[in-house]
């Protein structure tokens, strides 16, 4: 099916709309907007604008989130919810997040006023990047109810508790429980740039996310003894930087040999740190990422093990400590489907993929069927300037999200679904 | 030859002249004791005292270094130059350097009042460590004539030069051409600490140092691409600390396949440096040694094609900036033989070596027949308050001391050595 020319002018104003919300942010010359920070008014106004021309009700919940109601057709049918985030990490792209916004106000304006049998709820979610306080999600955790107290008296580096940070957005924390999901939600979907080079590699611009990886995060420290480069020969040396090199190696060639497993040392820091003495320090940390729990548990103990083993042979010794253990997240197999079906009937071929970064649609899928569509993310490039996406994906990402709402309004399932609600 | 009680109290009173002058330093509770500052003056002091006693005429030279010169059986005689440095590192611990005046001292101590066929010239080097203007031997280059107008007018962090340092050390620059070695010098003698495990690795008290290493020191940039750990396959990755693992890995096997060779990275440095974000840049250095100038001029080409092939193989690109390239300095080998014998004569067997630390004897090598004795460093420590020496180790220097000033005064080639001068 050809794009027609309105879905093409209709992709690059979506462009051009986070092209202009990229220009609200804390920082001059450089994109960087954290949780209820000024220019989050500024995102907020614009879009409102948009959605409230759609023919949609706004209120801003007491997390910060926007959110828009388009009604159904009928006043008591239940809702389907679209969105993403509004804030950035510091030097941001333009789409991360932002994206998935403007696309759910782009297929209301699609739609024309046209009703269906289900709500559309928009949510530009405040906070899913955990650059202010550290933790993420403050904005999805409060639809499901997980924002707790002690979440909302967590500081910035400032001192400012989440809940002042509210107070300050002339918002009230006392409210935060009634931006709960509503108990007629049918699902939640998620437009997200793919944010890295798969979709690109194998030349597809949309694909299907079935799961959100299992991850965990480690630090490991070698510590063997500083010795004189010069005069300590290589039979009598405990140099933790060679130690960690053979390691880090060993988890490089542990990755390859896992289909999906991915395992990164960004971090290396060593001590002293002079170009004349031997390392007594090498501290590391370990990303390891697969969407089995038990495939991402074998092989995090592997690597564990690794380390010991390297660490004993040479006579240094190991500590280490788990930074997060988190579990792999499930989309919801029919939605899968619908997505998967709705990209085909773009003319495209989808791409059934993992989702090797966490989304907002991991915390929803705790309470609500939940399911990602990744647009190609030209040189895999994100949280960075450079960070892009072509018009004819977003026409793509369109046409497919208009199918995908036809293919529910007439789903069988969802009736089901509909009249459980 | 047993060791006499004398001796054995000798290098007792060796081992606390050593402790004393540790502290006198620049920082409270540590030893800092850097080029003419303050605390030098106490040393002096001490060492004077000492001296005079001993029966040497005591001045400071215009580059700080204190010089001693004890007469000969006659006016007309050459001298033989006894030696090492009064300058440390921070927080150092009390024997680099200071061991090899004060066992020096105690040399002409023991020879009380004796008079040998040549002046023995000891001198206390006032900078080795290159601290305070980031380059070392400031002392022995005054003695060689190299101390030229660039170094003194080099300036340390406070921007004092080296000529104001002097200046405010109460000397005059303009005198520094008249601390040049005299032309009757015979050679030049230094004790120091090993600063490395080899002696106690094999169990000896002594070694004889045939040469001072080659040194080549290198700065290697790997440069990557940023990318998201989670999101990006293995097989798509330009991982720069990947990349830097597996060459320090390939770095420490050259090194291990090569007798002689020593290969350290010491530092590394990656950026943008996040859990989850895979490395971008890795920043390492190499500090490579050997005592031929051949085998480490082909084993640096080794290391640097290796980072290349690396580099290339991952798509990697590199940039690589040779920060040092120091020729091995060779010892006089009838010192070295005499050495070897002195040790002997104590019952020890002696151990010829290679030093893989730079020495003021390599500066002096240049002008003069130099040679060192090593004494063993307990657990090869140095530069670190834990720095020590065996007090039966000083008793055997002591002893060696003393046998090498008697086969010297009774050497035939010192005999035409002397002729000559």
């Amino acid at each position: 099916m050809p794009i027609s020319a309105n879905t093409n002018a209709r992709a690059e104003e979506v462009i051009a709309r986070c092209k202009l919300l990229a220009t609200f942010s804390e920082d001059p010359g450089s994109t960087r907007r954290t949780f209820l920070s000024p220019p989050m008014r500024d995102c907020h106004r614009e879009i409102t604008k948009w959605l409230a021309a759609a023919g949609a009700d706004i209120t801003v919940d007491a997390a910060g989130n926007l959110r828009a109601l388009y009604p159904a057709a009928h006043s008591d049918a239940p809702r389907l919810l679209l969105g993403s985030h509004l804030d950035t990490v510091p030097n941001a792209g333009a789409y991360d997040g932002i994206l998935g916004v403007v696309i759910a106000v782009a297929l209301l304006e699609s739609l024309e006023k046209r009703r269906l049998p289900f709500a559309i709820e928009v949510v530009a979610f405040s906070e899913e990047e955990g650059v202010r306080f550290g933790f993420p999600f403050i904005g999805s955790r409060a639809l499901v109810g997980s924002l707790d107290e002690e979440l909302l008296n967590r500081q910035d580096p400032d001192g400012i508790t989440v809940r002042a940070a509210i107070e300050m957005f002339s918002l009230n924390p006392a409210d935060i429980s009634r931006a709960k999901l509503s108990d007629d939600t049918l699902a939640y979907l998620e437009f997200h740039i793919e944010q890295g080079p798969v979709l690109e590699s194998i030349g597809r611009p949309l694909g299907a996310v079935d799961a959100i990886v299992a991850q965990t995060r480690m630090e490991f420290v070698f510590l063997g003894r500083a010795n004189h480069a010069g005069t300590t020969p290589m039979h009598l040396r405990y140099d933790a930087i060679a130690a960690a090199a053979e390691w880090i190696v060993g988890v490089e060639h542990t990755a390859q040999l896992h289909p999906g497993l991915v395992a990164t040392v960004g971090q290396i820091h060593a001590k002293p740190g002079a170009t004349n003495v031997i390392a007594a320090e090498a501290r590391v940390t370990l990303d390891v990422r697969h969407k089995s729990d038990d495939i991402l548990g074998r092989a995090a103990d592997t690597l564990i093990r690794m380390a010991h083993e390297i660490a004993a042979r040479r006579g240094l010794s190991l500590r280490q400590n788990v930074l997060l253990n988190q579990r792999a997240v499930a989309m919801d197999p029919f939605l899968v489907e619908q997505i998967q079906e709705a990209i085909r009937s773009t003319g495209c071929q989808p791409h059934r993929m993992t989702s090797g970064a966490g989304h907002d649609a991991m915390i929803l899928a705790d309470k609500v069927p939940s399911a990602m569509i990744f647009l190609r993310s030209p040189g895999g490039i994100s949280h960075d300037p450079a960070e892009s996406v072509l018009t004819e994906d977003v026409a793509k990402a369109l046409e497919c999200g208009l199918h995908l709402l036809d293919q529910l309004a007439n789903s069988s399932e969802l009736q089901k679904r509909m009249s459980r609600a």
